[in-house]
């Protein structure tokens, strides 16, 4: 069953309404037809109300409500991926999967040892492009919310932007070899309801100088195995722990 | 540092040699010199030699021994990853993701839902081309072992396969909703050195009379939280928390 998001005032009592570039997706693509079964969302709140289409109208789909589902899909923390550029295809798969996984939201982060620049013009088409890539996943995976991938942040910025969050962590490649059980410990420790800021390295690694500025400012080491992961992977890895540890 | 693998009988006390594509790679793709640092592994040890090169030969590089590194890379569960058959793309980024996060070997399979059929001599050159892939993602991401990707089977041949294996997995996305607590309790009791089954469907899922004959053959269900995962991230979630468990 397909799902759409809709804004809080078009959910009228049993009348729920469809707008936006959705409308043309479910008449003229998905070629949906009165009767059909689907699942609306707002992001307002976590649950889902099932309708039938009721009527195509211009500029809008009207629904009529058959029951709302009450059920936790989000997770109970808001999980913040600090990502290093990367290349947009490898960021693009970055932030599908990380919103698969339950991501709140993700910042691209410029840092000293990324390869790509994204600048100016170039970069606002990005984010657009990457909000785009967000919603869908959003849709895909029966998310009750549309994560925001913001705009590229410089390493202080993003530093600054996480200053009040709960919990810190940052996977690094040179973290002892025997770090395991600590990440663990420190890991099991966080409390479901905690904000929870990840930095991702890019494709060549953190500079020394950043995690030194990084745990200066309340971040934790942490290591992900003894294998070098991607810098795609190594978000992933962190979200799939995270769910494993804080899912209801 | 690059990473090689070659035969143990390449190894002749402080003598080490690099045979086969490797040569051209390191000759003229990337151009290395005399004196250079690099590892070399051997599948048949959990140890790397740190080597540098000595000579440049016909048809092999000769390399000396500059001391051994003894350092658990592997993880001390053998992982074997039977995937429902997905396109090639998805596919290879499903074993790229695998190898780097450990996997022993991975099985594609048949299944009902299977979109993709592959036959016969189309099949044989796909399975060569994934063992290719494996073998970059191991260098890469510094494994002691290639991870064997082998001929497609089909659910049977793979419910056969895995018989004697200790621990069977299978995520299902219509496991209950409570099934997390169930799901975290049995994999926290798996034992280091155990094997691993896991079973993931492909893009439509596991048909339920798949479902039922891998509970008869002594599969345990378990979920991957309440969001829905495409069928490339189930796979590298799984994997991701086996890691998280079981890694020294």
């Amino acid at each position: 069953m397909y799902q759409f998001f809709t804004d809080p005032g078009n959910i009228c009592g049993k009348d729920i309404y469809i707008t936006g570039q959705d409308v043309n997706h479910i008449k003229n693509v998905l070629r949906m037809r009165i009767g059909e079964e689907v699942s609306v969302v707002t992001q307002a709140e976590d649950k889902e109300y099932r309708c039938e289409i009721e009527a195509f109208e211009e500029d809008r789909v009207h629904l009529k409500l058959r029951f709302i589902k009450e059920e936790n899909v989000e997770l109970p923390n808001r999980i913040y991926l600090f990502q290093g550029l990367a290349k947009s295809d490898k960021l693009e798969l970055i932030i599908q999967k990380a919103v698969e996984l339950g991501v709140y939201e993700v910042i691209p982060v410029k840092m000293k040892r990324c390869v790509v620049k994204y600048e100016g013009k170039k970069e606002e088409a990005k984010v657009l492009r990457y909000n785009a890539i967000s919603e869908a996943a959003a849709k895909q995976s029966k998310r009750r919310i549309i994560p925001k991938v913001s705009s590229v942040m410089t390493f202080g910025e993003a530093i600054k932007y996480c200053e009040a969050m709960d919990i810190k962590l940052l996977p690094y490649e040179l973290a002892d070899m025997k770090a395991m059980d600590k990440t663990r410990e420190l890991l099991k420790n966080i409390e479901k309801g905690s904000s929870i800021a990840v930095f991702i390295g890019p494709e060549g690694g953190f500079d020394d100088t950043e995690v030194d500025k990084a745990v200066e400012a309340g971040f934790e080491v942490i290591t992900l195995g003894r294998r070098i992961l991607r810098t795609e992977t190594a978000g992933m890895t962190v979200l799939s722990w995270l769910v494993f540890l804080l899912e209801t």
